[in-house]
């Protein structure tokens, strides 16, 4: 579809949460439309996972999002979907990869929603795509343990905070889940919910270098617990590490059902966005460091440092595959 | 109500598309508020046929759109409404018309969604104005049974198409259908069906000729299948023909119902799109002619021609008539 | 959250109504929480009143929305919430208040929608501060029912109105209430409606003045009667008085349940709008005198000059206070 005025920034650049739906969408379709395949339990494909997602290059208003869609791996209750997002701008015909995502789906069934229907196998080209696609069920389902640990987090507000703290470009937001933000079972879409995670962390980055900024990358997402219809939703985001051209914001979704439910509020995702700040002519910028005061922001800014360079490492080892 | 960016191409008029909701949005009302009128079942009016609709100018950002909407005819089970435009600059005050449109609805009873109620006559003024709508009434019945033929038509990807050829400009979208999308009765608004076929041509003409392009008009489309809520919709457009100054696209719906329903996709509506290009100053511009490479490709060409030529013919048939 | 191009006008200024719908979904969400704290029956809030708000500097697309909002005093059937509004600069950090609202809302059941739920009582920190929040309860349950007396007045078209007469400018609309619009009980938001009027208020404003406007202040509101999904709402404006740099317009806003109801059309909301003319650097413009032509525009000049005028001694009287 056509990027619109809404779908961006001031700057033109596509918010990084408007394509994050539109890879979702895509995804929550094929997937729901493959588990319904074969005469079963009629189901809807719920979004458990989003691994690591960078943003190649920008889209910007006018141009013509292209995104395709691609079953790549089943198990017995998930669905390993690749999503493509090309940007092409139709005036000049110019086409670029935007983005490269893996989604993973579990259908959960449309009379029971507490229900895992099983998926039907797809069938492979060539056996080691079997294999690999299960190495890969196998890692994420370790990683997703993982995460559950530190889910424990809240964000407080801050008074007075000085330039370039944490405290002083922390920001949050809420929203009341209504309708059109969810599926058939009357869950929130998680795409939905990744597109508040980036506005949130969008205002955490600018507030933090007052610049033009744009989303550089998305860190794996789990999505452990569904969110339903007439929930408010808090999203908060801090600032978590800085590199010399780069912006690590950590991102909280709390859910709150106040109505009609014996429940407490729970942190429904988090997860963690960079950003990097560009110039008018599209050049990244220099960005301030983040001040860290307690011993929990130095000790999560070397956390973050960690995920840099273990990402920066990755990214230099598959260039040296690349041109091999 | 007053026209948004969002409602809008970079260059500030307004979508076709846009328009067509607004007035499939007046007519829904206006129908389903008179089948309401008299003691009865309670039911919606769902659309089932737009006439051909040109647009007599553009729109802008800014602008108010003035829809008026009048019942003309009432046949036993369905509605004509007239729906006028008007975009009105509130800052100079200037009005100009930029449609007149003709809708036909079937009311369909709120309880049982195959049950089509009875609508109650409405009374004329003049004795030939219920005549006339009869006439109406029959012409566009059997224009209906006649479309229903050609619609087994599928788009094919094209691998590294030429410029200009019609595998080079032909697109496709995919919509998941909301509850904001629908009516009370669970269908898609004819509307919303509209706006996505007018965005759909829009990227193909915009592919084609590389410029700002304009709806031009939208030759009858007939309503046959209701589209639920929870479908999946892919619409598809490729250029059929292309005279010295406009451009005709073809646009097909297909539903894809792949949730909780044992039924195969299907072909929803279909319908021809005529767009123009225009120059920076809002000139028409000269448009780069279809290349055409297949028999089928030259055999539409050849059609598109013919209603171009018809309608031609018609258009300077009322200009003298208005003259004398 | 981040104002967007269509929560904006040409000029960049942000409407009063997105305004407004932002600060009735913060009110809607704490005291729908607040309501449902205590282990009662589950129940939605729903916007009773709106107190006269004053909207004291404007937003501007890109710029940040802060909402705020506390519950200051609970009567037994019904809360009161004040709601801050700031705009945030996040490039260059600065911050201002745009508005500060006083809203009151209206527990009822989930399980029936015209069964009112008790409020639980809150804990005031000094006794003063009950007895405030009563006096203001007392207040506005008085001016609730003398407001309920004018309601039956109707808008009919002028034809070829004279520039700056009520005709010329009086303005409607239509809006088909969708699920996106409605709370969970299934009627409409206040904060939907309030938008809708004042995107109607300020169409009348700029057919009159043919200038750049923006909302100064909306007069209380009260919501006698709730609206249904599926109903029909016609929003109709009319201006009653202008100062010398400011105009007032009355605003009604009417139901028709048109569908599967044996009801008739009925008014839902009636308020005052009052808007000023700002040039391109952002000063207020004097306004064209309103020319009132029947008794009864010059009697609703001569109140509107009334509500004008005590305004300001209000207003003249609390900045003496403050300056003591």
């Amino acid at each position: 579809r056509i990027m619109r005025p809404d779908d961006a920034n001031i700057a033109g650049n596509v918010h990084g949460g408007t394509i994050l739906k539109m890879i979702e969408e895509a995804g929550a379709i094929i997937s729901t439309r493959h588990c319904n395949s074969q005469a079963g339990e009629p189901c809807v494909a719920a979004l458990a996972r989003v691994e690591r997602t960078d943003f190649l290059s920008p889209m910007c208003i006018g141009e013509v999002a292209n995104v395709s869609a691609e079953i790549t791996y089943t198990s017995r209750h998930s669905v390993e979907v690749q999503v493509n997002v090309m940007s092409e701008n139709i005036l000049t015909g110019a086409k670029k990869v935007t983005n490269k995502a893996t989604l993973w789906y579990v259908p959960l069934s449309l009379k029971n929603v507490n229900k895992v229907v099983e998926v039907p196998p797809i069938q492979y080209a060539r056996k080691e795509q079997e294999d690999e696609g299960k190495k890969r069920y196998e890692e994420q389902k370790l990683d997703r343990l993982e995460t559950k640990q530190r889910n424990g987090d809240v964000i407080l507000p801050v008074i007075n905070p000085e330039p370039h703290t944490v405290g002083y470009s922390q920001s949050s937001l809420i929203h009341l889940v209504g309708p059109s933000d969810c599926t058939l079972l009357g869950f929130v879409h998680g795409g939905v919910t990744m597109k508040l995670m980036d506005e949130v962390a969008g205002i955490v980055a600018a507030r933090h270098c007052k610049t033009n900024i744009v989303t550089a990358s998305v860190d794996a997402i789990n999505f452990h617990e569904k969110i339903k219809k007439g929930c408010v939703i808090t999203v908060s985001g801090r600032m978590t590490f800085t590199s010399n051209k780069s912006m690590e914001i950590e991102v909280f979704v709390d859910a709150d059902p106040f109505v009609d439910e014996p429940r407490e509020r729970y942190r429904a995702v988090s997860a963690f966005f960079t950003y990097v700040s560009l110039s008018k002519e599209g050049k990244p910028l220099p960005v301030p460091q983040l001040l860290t005061e307690t011993e929990d922001e130095k000790r999560r800014f070397e956390e973050g440092k960690g995920r840099y360079l273990q990402t920066k490492a990755k990214r230099q080892a598959q260039m040296q595959q690349a041109a091999q």
